[in-house]
């Protein structure tokens, strides 16, 4: 997508023969728009548990670079294995970061050693055009479901959907995914506004997701976390999309803290709750979310302090809370699939259950 | 209750004859501690519309002497009216100004009109007085709750309880409403522990509820608005307690914007979601909350910048959107009586119900 005019992905190699890769900082967005360069495997990880990368499918294609960068100097199952497990270990609850890292090696160790970079390099890159065509194909598919709405409106007023956190393009090498349809109808004519949750914590919602949605002209108006269930309430949301960290093989739902709310209001009151996600968010080991998903707990800091832009146009932050008073900060949480209308995913829409995820994805529900 | 050792209420006359009152500045809470001298309606109504005084019942007893402070240069009906209306459009949601208006002006219209000064500040007096001992006795059936769950636990451990907004003893003239029984579990020497939701977009939780319960000495723990679902889930919240700015004949709760997100947690994890309240926080002439409250919107402001403590030690401000992004804020949400527990009133306990209500309170339900 574009920022001032000028197309980018999220994530890309200056060329072909470059050993290594560009980011952004998002830690410096919305004020500043800084580009990164990465070499090596410590920096990438860095990069990773400090949050200049986050989105959980672009976590996976940055970490994939990263393990071609750890095999530089020595590319032996040995060093792939502890590779992979140290960038595993960067953050606990995305899924698609060990989808990533697990399919990297995978590929690699059917590969001689000394051809292991440039395979990697070839692999990585693969991942993310996949992932670009992948969330143009989520879009497409959640896409009908906005025109829908606007059809059953009589083509009258607006579209109104609510988001959580950022699942934007910057959330993913391209198109994003909870966005991508957002921006389809909007492109498309649809008058879509989007209610954007400010996403405490780290308020990716207020700073990146409406950043993204700005910039590419898509009204909007953020709100605090505690405002969407009264908004539902009030009618003024047709339709909840969100992104999500990692999805059960019964289709529970992990995403930012907060979401299992959203899906208890839109639940409440019959307002549709549509999670979308590519294949590689499916964790197919795992059937039950509240119990089996584990739950990034971050610094108390993100929660007694709030960063933004301080009056002298700087980043900067404020404390919220006292001295003496902790703090407890659970990155995310887990929505039962009972409470949602459905998944989105690159190759359609199903419900969010086994047999809905068994209709889209026969081959994978057989193997376990 | 207490700072620093010495004992305050929120709101008290320096003397019988003084003509004005002292209030805390909340704005600056907790980080300065400032007493602010009120003489006059118009201070009155500045301080409410700005939030200085803040909190349905301490609101309704600072207005109760703004009545009288217009009165002291025309005491007549007319002036009385019109004073009346003016402090009532202060703040439109909290049913507690109304409620302290309405009593003012039936008192003072029984009588004589160069008797109303006098008569008007013993009435204002004992608005407060009620206040503190309506407090105490919600304290008292409200801990009765408290000791059962940690009988209930074997009293191992600690009682978990989870709020919202600020309703402890600066949100009322002594004491508080949904904090009162907490205060006196704790010094009864049950270990008690608070989740205390921050409450954006204004912060009441992190900056006057922990502020309050650390000065008090009882564990706490801030917590960002999105993360009461996800230890509810866990297990890790015994019970739910807020205050409330106006319930209906029905038991249907407007409180600070997002509690209505709460109940639904605790709704779906069994968790006790109790309301405590006055009864002067009761609009009997309303029946259905989600249809017939107004839901104040103030700034966009509130949501697009965080106040707090600067690097510095100052107070000061961060833009927490882009400068093109709007907001909206509303500050109340509905919580419908099915999702509640029950109310806890100066009488006891009911179920939030017209039929609970009505063994509480026979006598006003039969006049509406």
């Amino acid at each position: 997508m574009k920022i001032n005019g000028i197309s980018y992905r999220s994530l890309w190699r200056p060329s072909d023969d470059d050993r290594s890769i560009r980011i952004f900082d998002q830690t410096r967005f919305p004020w500043n728009v800084e580009i990164l360069e990465l070499r090596d495997a410590d920096a990438v990880a860095e990069a990773i548990t400090t949050m200049q990368v986050r989105g959980a499918p672009l976590i996976g294609a940055v970490a994939a670079y990263g393990l071609v960068f750890a095999l530089q100097d020595d590319a032996s199952d040995e060093a792939l294995d502890k590779a992979a497990a140290f960038l595993i270990a960067t953050r606990p609850t995305a899924i698609n970061l060990r989808w990533a890292i697990e399919r990297m090696v995978a590929h690699l160790k059917a590969v001689p050693a000394d051809e292991r970079v440039a395979a990697g390099y070839a692999e990585a890159d693969a991942i993310c055009d996949e992932d670009v065509q992948t969330n143009e194909a989520i879009g497409r598919h959640g896409l009908e479901l906005i025109r829908e709405i606007w059809e059953r409106k009589g083509k009258q007023g607006q579209v109104n959907l609510l988001t959580h956190c950022n699942a934007g393009w910057i959330a993913t090498v391209d198109w994003g995914t909870a966005l991508a349809p957002i921006y389809m109808a909007h492109d498309e004519g649809i008058p879509v506004h989007v209610w954007v949750d400010e996403t405490r914590p780290r308020n990716q919602g207020s700073l990146l997701t409406a950043w993204e949605l700005g910039s590419h002209g898509v009204p909007h108006t953020v709100i605090a976390d505690n405002a969407g269930g009264h908004y539902m309430q009030a009618g003024r949301v047709d339709m909840v999309i969100v992104g999500t960290d990692r999805v059960t093989a019964q289709g529970d739902v992990a995403n930012k803290i907060g979401t299992y709310l959203k899906a208890l209001a839109a639940h409440d009151n019959n307002v549709p709750f549509w999670v979308a996600l590519p294949s590689s968010t499916i964790d197919w080991r795992v059937r039950d979310g509240v119990k089996d998903i584990p739950i990034e707990e971050r610094s108390a800091d993100e929660v007694l302090f709030m960063t933004g832009l301080d009056s002298n146009g700087e980043a900067g932050r404020v404390r919220i809370a006292p001295l003496n008073s902790p703090a407890a900060n659970p990155a995310f949480d887990v929505t039962p699939a009972r409470l949602m209308t459905g998944l989105i995913t690159e190759r359609g829409r199903c419900d969010a259950s086994e047999a809905g995820l068994q209709s889209l994805f026969p081959e994978q529900t057989k193997a376990h």
